[in-house]
């Protein structure tokens, strides 16, 4: 029952922007890709089906605090933490750092709601978290999840 | 010296994702347009020159929380309001609402830094807000300033 | 029966890539952008029903020479010329032009097939253009359409 | 002196778009992306110093003809051919397929040219292709190298 994953990139062209620097807003890619990697390993997919249902997680929050800026071509490593489980939704937090180095580069935190699609009106409504998944992952100890220096954690 | 803005968009195909609604990064980029927008509106750019060096804006910390989802070809009402000016940042609230409508679709926050472009080394370095863009705004009324639900302003 | 649009744009910033000017694969979504906007000013929409299907316009080829950087905040006048309508797809040319002048930045094309998407394997599967869309455009006069250096019109 | 490389990807959810496909633009991005891992395979860097100008590889043209979609999670193999080598330009041949397969996705192309930026300007001016790039690389034999569909090879 995992609590944590690590991936790494390296950033590619397209992800920067004029100042030179990746995009902010490509920060939340790379969470998001990290969550999804995250349910790889677990053998799930984020997108996937229930009984018939397409089940997906679409965001309620998502924030992230810029400490140092990215370059083309430098390599990143984003930390996954599960911070918190609750019936329909879950909670991440991911710290960005050079690899094998503690110096952050950034830190976020995204909230996702386990959702599915209704066929007939095609929107998303909320439901409990699958057994499978829910049994698949767990909170991580409250002493590695910091607090955002915003308050928002 | 005003404090507030507003920029109406629609919705694009790119902006999409295999759920049928808005990638939640797209949100960012949403209040980054309509920050810039702002600053034209005002006569100035987010990317000038000041004595020679080329000024930008880094950013802090970006938030946004997510009340509805948005689709290709909806329309969407950005309220930009100033929260707060400090000598070297600006902190931004944003609203997005369907335009005419107090139904609100998100929510969110950007702290950005003025900095300079070292023309050495090419790092970005914090400097004193130049006065003529300080003049230029002024922080929203408190009443207008609503906290977030997650207790990130 | 139109064979023409002209759509405007301001770049973005995050449009730019650390070359400080517009990433190349965005002048396609600008293209699509343009295509859309097409379609919208004749009363009909890119990804529409039809009697219950969903009807969309996956892409066959794209292409595009570049002859100017964009650069941020810079003005963009994109030009959508109908270039051929078969019974299935759609090719369009697109000139992108400095707003008031006759200089070209780049110019592009798009070839796009009519497809539904089957409800129960979720492919796209190509359909003839539905009468209402057909009658809606037509194409160019050969005059207008200028040949791709590259030979691709 | 290679003429060859293959950079294996997983599709993300955020190049997806509400038709459930990765957007026709990301192949743009992914061809870049190749055309970039094959330079770092050979120990250069796309964006590099030369004599203390900044070297640039500005896109002149760029196609892609689209065969099969590709959907969230799949993994696809992009193959890099070096088509042409001139003495200021490089033109490349792109195919995307399924691991271990033989079907084709896509086929793109992409020339560019060798650029540096003007400290003075910050315009893009052509230059040679250095010395030890050129002889890193050489063309693929031509029986390697297909023509498009539509005659733009």
């Amino acid at each position: 029952m995992p609590y944590e994953f690590k991936l790494t990139r390296l950033v590619e062209f397209a992800e920067t922007d004029m100042a030179g620097i990746v995009h902010f807003s490509n920060y939340f890619r790379m969470m998001e890709a990290t969550e999804h990697a995250f349910f790889r390993s677990l053998g799930l997919t984020i997108h996937g089906q229930e009984m018939e249902s397409t089940v997906g997680w679409p965001r309620v929050s998502a924030t992230c605090d810029y400490q140092r800026p990215l370059r083309f071509e430098e390599e990143v490593e984003i930390q996954l933490l599960v911070a918190e489980v609750r019936s329909r939704s879950i909670r991440y937090q991911f710290v960005f750092r050079m690899p094998g180095s503690e110096v952050e580069i950034a830190r976020g935190a995204i909230a996702a709601v386990c959702a599915t699609v209704d066929k007939q009106s095609g929107k998303l409504v909320p439901m409990a978290i699958p057994e499978h998944i829910r049994e698949a992952i767990q909170p991580a100890p409250a002493e590695l999840l910091k607090p955002f220096a915003s308050g928002r954690s």
